[in-house]
């Protein structure tokens, strides 16, 4: 059994943002030689996901109100956990969304169907924060 | 190592539906030969879930109330994905109800506690589409 | 490869808990002896989840009210789930909160970021319910 580990890393300039990272998730199955076995991709903090959908901008705007309508980032003060923070929304965000998603690997290539595409969700940017990537298999 | 790849295919006639696979889901393990390992069982489409829970037709009729309520269908205009299409809310509902499930293979049988069965949830039916099923272990 | 298996049993006084089992998982991949792989831990029980996410009681207390306003438990009529049971609202906080997590093992360690923790969710206790722990890896 084979073993790969990365840490992909991210500074959006914004509280929230979707990024497309299926590229770089490949490239990494690349690097590691692993043809066959399973890919973790997880975000490394609690207030960002990892998730799979579609790479439409329309889409990314429904899901940014919608998300806003099911855990609304204001008033800040109706949440406990913001006691010098104002994040607690992200904190929900985040579970909707995921933290984490786990791919087939099959002849050395992420085994997706037509629209699948890896996503980066950021509920409380502006600074440095990490997603996991770890594969496992042969 | 060993690993086992499969897809399940379905042409659901509605909408929305339920289905339970958790049979299917272990007839690959039996085919697969491997007794201990993961199963990972995830929707190839980013309009459908795999998730499991109860396989009770009350409590599939109260999901798709709630989900309707938490990402109604209609009106179609509220969403800007739906230029052409009609389906922004199954996104929504499925990352509600998630991707996929990775389950415990022990002993050549699903691991599971009393109540647990696999379901493939469809948002937006009327169409083939398909599931895979994707097993690592020894 | 290696595999390794455990239960974590709760019995839990209340209906709704968040209980921190880091610990526990990281005793069982001591335990295990792997230090690179893969570990599984999901609820067994279809009203419970396991979730990542910050140790800190004030978020515990907005997820609480959260999770009551999107899937409220009373009335408990409004579910036909509730034929004998008034659970349905468990079913749909756990789909939320989700099933389980997967995490990387590097070095022996859960490979984690500075704040993510492993959580039990309980959405309907006052009785025995138990985690499993599934490790692969070498």
């Amino acid at each position: 059994m084979k073993t790969y580990r990365k840490e992909l890393w991210f500074n959006v300039p914004t509280r929230r943002a979707f990024i497309n990272i299926t590229g770089e998730v490949q490239r990494c199955i690349n690097d590691s030689g692993i043809k066959e076995g399973l890919v973790l991709c997880n975000a490394m903090h609690i207030t960002a996901s990892v998730f799979i959908n579609d790479d439409e901008s329309g889409l990314h705007h429904d899901y940014d109100v919608w998300l806003e309508k099911l855990a609304p980032h204001e008033p800040v003060s109706q949440y406990r956990h913001n006691v010098g923070e104002d994040n607690a929304d992200a904190h929900m965000k985040r579970q909707i969304m995921g933290r984490e998603v786990v791919v087939a690997i099959t002849d050395g290539r992420l085994d997706f169907g037509t629209w699948e595409r890896i996503f980066y969700g950021e509920f409380d940017g502006r600074r440095k924060k990490r997603v996991l990537v770890k594969i496992i298999g042969e």
